[in-house]
């Protein structure tokens, strides 16, 4: 089996590569289970070098709508393309035309790749939380189910949702095998902060964990809904082996989420960490990213990811403790328990 | 006021004309009255000569992207757009890209061109009935609210629904002031069949009165959602005269319909021209007609319409004397009561 992810030397996209990687095979689409033969991985950057140095990774650097059509992606003998690439979400307020592009125009045409392709590959599109908008003029209900309308309220979301909708009707009309699945935010992410209004909701652990002063642009309070990248990363793997039966509508599946707040986030950072990491926090609000977070839903009833035997993860204070497992070298303060 | 109409040569778009040319003025967006200086009508062909001959009209010939290309559609001191022009269902469901093309790029192009205008015009733009579509992995709720999840099962409904997305986006943007609606099937439409699936919910009374036999593709208990041309006509001007407040959320707004099925509608033509017109129906079930057509909703609950003070149509009967009314040289049968 060869596999593609689009935005594959990312912080999702490497970890997804390497979780494939080590599973050897893959059942895909509820068949028998088959082996990686290929995981190319498409992207501006160049690969981490652990997945460089695996003989079955395949790197493809550069622009993803020129490398679509120049053909580059070797997508006729492609079983699988898992689509992650994306300009995100603070990007496209800031820059309109680039969030289109990005997000709508190239999903599109690499829809239109596997479509000449002719073999219906499975295509995995990772669309986001960020479809859910709450408005004065049409608050979001309490709990959000796999049912609720998306409203959206940026540019990003509506570019994903949009994508959810070319899947859909790509599946439908069989030229590719589509799985909508709405990412929640992913805490914690190592690295360094990027474009995306969530940054903070990593920074404000992974910064001070490593000694450094971080900001919160949002009020203690602010109820988020999270995601560790281990338990992203098993949904993405579960929409791709669910068979069309298992994974019924073509409308996207919201994967489970944690809700907690900035306050609880804090306070597991303290029992981890102590106040040491704590006061390295810096409590400045900033009004148009807390305008677009708190937009975003946090209390989710993901009754179609948990039939497909995914949950949420257990508290945020274990998600905490997996990061400081996982990221010896980024963690600089004394870790506690 | 100058007002621009896209598809304004088709049947729905010529009976606006005449309404808003009729009105003399408008109040645009909750604004003061201002009289209509100019009505561009932009299509393939020309509009109906009734039409050409008033000095208000301006006829742009040819294919809407590349007149929105040419800047043929004087844009720049337009205040009302109204988006009906699109590829029917039939036809976006015989050929995919003639779909994305008419109906997705199209009214991107549209609304790109409107934002470079820079005075954000307000924009109607005419979704469907279509969005909402039944699947066994995903049936539609008995009664279809303003909030309820659209699901489209064709690529007509598809791209309807992504192009109310952009426009709710370009909206939020401040790029056009844009009004989503959706539209009920249309009956009776005067003229010839055309390719939409619906097009026999008109034909199937339209071809027995003139004489004429006429296929109905669907079993009589076929419940089915309508309008008749004038009620979607007062649906679409008060789009335009509604306020942001007023209009609510940026999602779309359901028109109303009057649910009847098939049977109904043959038994309200007996009443109206007699068994000499029902012998002239013929029953031939079309299993593609009938996927499309069961899938549509029948049953609306449509509060933010009413809330605008619109209401659906009394009976099929007085949709069906309307239409006779409104089109003595089209009825060859003599007509009851």
């Amino acid at each position: 089996m060869n596999i593609l992810i689009t935005g594959g030397s990312g912080f999702l996209g490497a970890r997804l590569a390497r979780t494939l990687l080590q599973m050897g095979e893959l059942s895909l689409n509820g068949g028998a289970p088959e082996s990686i033969r290929r995981v190319t991985l498409a992207d501006r950057v160049a690969p981490p070098a652990d997945l460089l140095a695996d003989a079955r990774v395949h790197a493809v650097e550069g622009d993803l709508a020129e490398q679509v059509a120049q053909g580059a992606l070797q997508l006729a003998d492609t079983q699988l393309v898992v689509h992650l690439a994306a300009a995100v979400s603070g990007e496209c307020e800031a820059d309109f035309d680039l969030g289109m592009r990005s997000n709508l125009d190239t999903t599109r045409q690499l829809l239109d790749a596997c479509r000449r392709a002719g073999h219906a590959p499975v295509f995995v599109f990772s669309s986001s939380v960020a479809v859910f908008g709450d408005s004065p003029e049409q608050p979001l209900p309490s709990v959000i189910e796999d049912t609720s309308l998306p409203t959206p309220q940026n540019s990003y979301g509506i570019q994903k949702f949009i994508g959810e909708q070319l899947v859909a009707d790509y599946t439908r009309k069989g030229f590719v095998q589509g799985r909508n699945v709405r990412l929640m935010t992913v805490s914690v992410r190592p690295g360094r902060p990027n474009g995306a209004a969530s940054s903070f909701l990593s920074g404000m652990l992974r910064e001070p964990l490593a000694g450094e002063r971080a900001r919160c642009p949002v009020a203690p309070d602010t109820a988020v809904a999270l995601s560790s990248p281990g338990n992203t990363v098993r949904g993405i793997v579960r929409a791709a082996t669910a068979s069309a039966r298992e994974w019924g509508a073509r409308t996207a599946v919201n994967l489970p989420a944690l809700t907690t707040t900035v306050r609880e986030m804090a306070e597991a950072l303290e029992r981890v960490a102590g106040t040491e990491a704590t006061s390295l926090i810096d409590w400045e609000p900033d009004a148009q990213v807390a305008r677009i977070i708190t937009s975003w839903p946090s209390r989710f009833r993901p009754a179609r990811a948990e039939g497909l035997g995914l949950r949420a993860d257990e508290s945020f204070e274990a998600i905490l403790r997996e990061y400081v497992r996982e990221n010896p070298q980024a963690v600089k303060l004394p870790v506690k328990g």
